[in-house]
């Protein structure tokens, strides 16, 4: 079981949610390591009986700082203590519900950037299992950076979906090739020859409910906009079919419905997927919602321990590689 | 009541429901031109024993053809037709379902632009009546374009929605100032001097389902995926709701139910809201989508006929005009 370092003091509600999500995640079976302020954590520790390994750091960064410098000047910052133990081997991954620019900077600067990936990318998952990246990372991309998404992004699908040659489509607005932007419009023909994806060609928006593609590869800033699109798009639709139901000649079916409808909630609550997965660095990186709950974290750990166990970075090492390769060619 | 100039040969199911949907929207009392090949209208028009002015054009646009030189080169297209019918001051609007490229190139080129405007920008309506623009007329922007496609969507909103002083927001990938790439960092102090508006600040895709804004600027590819993110969104959502609500413990309760998730769905159709508009140009533009039916021209009519009849050319000339002084002060 690859050991996983927990950045115990980052997020809305660290140390307790963390802690406590790590307690539950060590009871399923993983091995944990939290870093952070011992005394708080074994507060928290102490209530539930639990015993996680603790490793000492005596600084936080805050969220809303500015990530780079601050990862520069606190060395004894909680998150960067934590990027080191990936760094030494002590841990296999990273899990951090803390500011994401600080996430990126540690994971960067101190685990280091995978041969051959230029721009580490943010990959979200959405229901139904679909990958999207870049998610906010890099908000201008030239097209070989939406390739090396492309290819880390089917790495993912790989090792986290088990398919073999992951369908990846380029985010565009329209399917014809020779839409979109100058970005767009160069990178499509590279992607269709990177060897380890289907290039399926250019997917819209609408693809996020399809079932034509596995990953969706699109510059920082539409990617991040896409994914809390769909966010607020699917609230204000359960919103109005609440709504349209709780009228006065079906409240009396609606006593049987109300626990159905919070099932559809769970599978698109972004908490049941954990988090999201920096892509690209030497170390497995989740990064879980700043307002995460304890069970968001043992969900994020669950997720980093299982890509840690299948060999993600591997995966990319070798489909980077490839196109690296093929570039020379 | 204003002249509609309705391109009767433009859309995927052209010229026969398009000619339906005039003639239905000509009984709700809208006053019609159907421009196109005279004898196919005659033939649509003699189904139902109405009787809708035509004016006649010999050649059509297809989806698919360049637009630009399509429209240089047939002088006689339905579309070409039909904006001239606008330019001449015999029609106050134009509606087509054809090709958008087409429409948009037959209004700048022939209707013109209102003074002040460089770049016409294409803005769709979301469910609850929020406005996005631009949603694909202008793939690459600089940050004066988004300040006149604020002024624009607040003058639709101000004309449509009767509300006087919009809140408009900036589409970015967070709330605080200084997100985004250098496009929203720029606009951002320029949108907070338009005097027609009431700038909300940055704004996120979550809140297409929100009640702090009723417009939404963006450049037109990121408005792109926005929307139609939403629409797969909510497709899936719905989709998931039914699933869960059609097993077998919940079926009996589905039979009270279907039609209520029916009215849902009406509410979130783009059909019932006809089509798009084309904001900056001398006359008012609708664009239908391709695949309209009879229902959906019919709308897209009565928006067009409301429209000018509202006055939305002379406000947004009205409000651009401030813009310039400002910028000239």
């Amino acid at each position: 079981m690859p050991r996983i370092a927990v950045d115990a003091m980052g997020g809305d509600h660290a140390p307790r949610e963390v802690v406590l999500g790590a307690v539950d995640a060590a009871e399923a079976g993983h091995d944990i390591v939290l870093v952070g302020d011992r005394s708080r954590i074994e507060l928290v520790l102490g209530e539930t009986g639990a015993d996680v390994a603790i490793a000492d750091a005596s600084e936080v960064i805050e969220m809303g700082a500015d990530a780079a410098s601050a990862i520069r000047e606190r060395k004894d910052a909680s998150i960067s203590v934590a990027a080191r133990l990936v760094s030494s081997g002590e841990a296999a991954a990273l899990v951090s519900a803390g500011s994401t620019g600080a996430a990126m900077a540690a994971a960067s600067f101190l685990i280091g950037r995978i041969d051959g990936v230029s721009r580490p990318a943010i990959a979200s998952m959405f229901p139904g299992g679909k990958i999207v990246l870049d998610s906010g990372a890099n908000l201008s991309c030239r097209p070989e950076h939406l390739v090396q998404f492309a290819v880390m992004g089917a790495a993912l699908a790989a090792t986290k979906l088990g398919i073999e040659r992951p369908r990846v489509g380029l985010l565009n607005i329209g399917e014809e090739a020779g839409k979109g932007r100058d970005l767009e419009r160069e990178a499509y023909p590279l992607l269709a020859e990177v060897p380890s994806i289907e290039f399926v060609g250019n997917v819209e928006g609408r693809d996020v409910g399809s079932d034509r593609v596995d990953v969706i590869v699109s510059d920082g800033f539409t990617g991040n906009v896409l994914l809390k699109t769909a966010e607020g798009a699917a609230k204000l639709l359960l919103g109005l079919v609440v709504e349209t139901l709780s009228g006065p000649e079906l409240a009396d079916k609606m006593a049987a419905i109300v626990p159905a409808l919070g099932d559809v909630r769970h599978r698109l609550d972004p908490e049941s997927y954990g988090g999201a997965h920096l892509l690209g660095t030497m170390g497995v990186v989740v990064i879980a919602h700043g307002s995460s709950s304890r069970r968001a974290v043992a969900n994020a750990i669950g997720m980093a321990s299982d890509e840690a166990a299948h060999g993600l970075v591997e995966r990319i090492t070798r489909d980077i590689g490839a196109v690296h390769s093929l570039a020379g060619a």
